[in-house]
């Protein structure tokens, strides 16, 4: 394959593992030796249902998903998500808390308000973001449903580093931006959902893992699609295979470098290449503090703003792409997701400290 | 490319064409030249932006789109917007006529129940939907705020040859199963929508043309991903990026065949092979009634039905997959979207010659 991939620290869709990118271009035109191609086969063939329940089982395997919970690939992305979980999560009357770390919380708070009572525990608002909360800052509702959290800020570059506190209430967490980064305590959660195409595979896959029991538990009267209760245990409606492919693909990539303690030290290792630049420096801004720092979006401004267009378009200029900041928040961002290699950081570095030795 | 594709007549997700697949193929490890590849590209690029545009203007030349109609390419299937097109025209204390001609449609007036007061104004249950209504079959209520109808139906085989006659209410079209095979007065419609696996792309993008008109005029209060204000005019969430790609593909093809009127006769001589196979002996039993018979979907039987499994054993070892009736039903079907090429329909037809004079 001649390929001109460069550097990519685009915030999603997200740089894949080239083997990944490989084995779709194999599939496309006859997928498993059916003799119909990839994007060209029924959702109900005998090889689709393979691939749907191989990524499920190996996403249980890796995340450590348990029995009581269906993983479930849908459509919508994250955005829709805002609105299911409380459409089946709350009862009529009921509650529902969350912590307001940026922007995706803040929609997801907007849709819960379509549902019923909607409280912000906390919000970071005030200090730019800049961190998560402790949690002593936050006093869970205990007559709540859940406890949503966003655990990874893209646009502030802020991670949760442990799950919020919530005493019996169970957790609800927004994991677009770095599920599968690190081990997470999953059974504490009645829902978690990502969009696929940071950290999983392309656009157009939202990944859900629900509590069955809880959805047994909540009494609720909702449209069919938008009731996960539709699609436990099977195939509702025609997925986008494509997308399933490309997950267990990379689910079986992660499970051959060794798993979730393996990429998280992986993803340790790349940060702190990046992190250990910035604070090397009085030239670099870090954003986010120390406690709250992310593995999957690095943030941060240099101390001369007016250099970040010439940092931007120089580093385009020598293959490394998509350094720019969201627009909401400007500054600099390198979007280091579990796919993006070790090379890769090496070389931003290293552009880094010449940029530096020239302009600072 | 070595390939070993076989006939495909597989219901949805279904053949693309053979140019359309290789042009992911090249693009997979680099879109556009960027240096990021096809799926791990932003959508926020401008080569993206240039890609949702171009299926936008290709969309609207080739189906005779109005300026008064946004396209959009969204997700979660017609299944979603069975409940979206409800929730978004009608108004609180509103009403909405469906017509049901197969399983498909009774799943949209399923979902729309859910939203107000939808009346059912003709049937096809207890004729085994083998047949599409007449206009003199059905009284549209005036006040109703549009009549919802299935053009073609790819369990039973039918397909409205016509559009149905609503006087001044709109009209709202489920054309999952065959947009872009023939013309249609688009701008009868307040919505059009289709999932795009059948006739013009892979599994994953539904495609909704909506009248902007009747938007404005329609007030609902409905959250942000459900309600299509939302993506009037922008790109509101990550979409499947691969999906939008592969549709501008298929709609560069039917442009390059010459557009709609050509796709039409190309896919009327296709159905003409195999109509005529069907009409030509007693061995077959055609399912559709002549004025409702499916360019896209041909259903039948053989009159001896014990033989059918054998026909789809062996059609399947003859390289023609995919002729298994759907399960509700049984019997046989093929699925002859645009994308299916007359090769397949001229070796279809001769193994149904070759079957009848060893079988019959």
């Amino acid at each position: 394959m001649t390929i001109e991939r460069k550097h990519n620290f685009f915030a999603g869709p997200a740089v894949l593992p080239l083997p990944v990118v490989e084995a779709v271009q194999a599939q496309l035109p006859n997928f498993m030796g059916m003799g119909t191609g990839l994007m060209e086969s029924s959702h109900r063939s005998k090889q689709f249902s393979q691939t749907w329940a191989h990524a499920q089982s190996l996403m249980a395997k890796l995340f450590g998903v348990p029995d009581t919970h269906e993983i479930m690939f849908l459509q919508g992305g994250a955005s829709l998500q805002f609105l299911n979980v409380p459409m089946n999560l709350m009862p009529k009357g009921g509650k529902a808390d969350y912590i307001d770390t940026g922007t995706w919380s803040k929609k997801a708070i907007k849709e819960a308000k379509w549902v019923g009572d909607t409280s912000v525990l906390w919000s970071g608002a005030d200090i730019g973001y800049n961190r998560c909360p402790t949690p002593d800052e936050y006093q869970v509702r205990p007559d709540a449903s859940y406890l949503h959290y966003t655990t990874n800020n893209t646009i502030a570059g802020t991670q949760f580093l442990a799950e919020p506190v919530s005493g019996d209430v169970p957790l609800v967490a927004d994991m677009s931006s770095d599920m599968l980064c690190c081990p997470r305590d999953v059974a504490r959660h009645a829902v978690i959902y990502a969009g696929a195409q940071k950290n999983m595979g392309p656009s157009g896959v939202v990944i859900i893992i629900v509590d069955k029991g809880i959805l047994e538990r909540t009494e609720v009267d909702i449209p069919t699609y938008l009731n996960y209760r539709t699609h436990v245990g099977k195939i509702f409606n025609t997925p986008n295979t494509l997308g399933v492919f490309v997950i267990e693909k990379v689910l079986e990539w992660i499970d051959g470098m060794g798993g979730l303690e393996a990429m998280h030290d992986h993803n340790k290792a790349k940060a702190g290449l990046l992190y250990g630049t910035l604070d090397g420096s009085d030239f670099w801004k870090p954003h986010a503090t120390t406690d709250s720092r992310s593995l999957m979006n690095v943030t941060w401004r240099i101390a001369d703003n007016d250099l970040e267009p010439k940092f931007i378009a120089e580093a385009a200029e020598a293959g490394l792409l998509g350094l720019k900041g969201h627009r909401s928040v400007g500054g600099l961002r390198a979007s280091i997701y579990n796919a993006c290699p070790v090379p890769s950081l090496e070389a931003l570095v290293a552009f880094m400290n010449e940029f530096e030795r020239v302009n600072g």
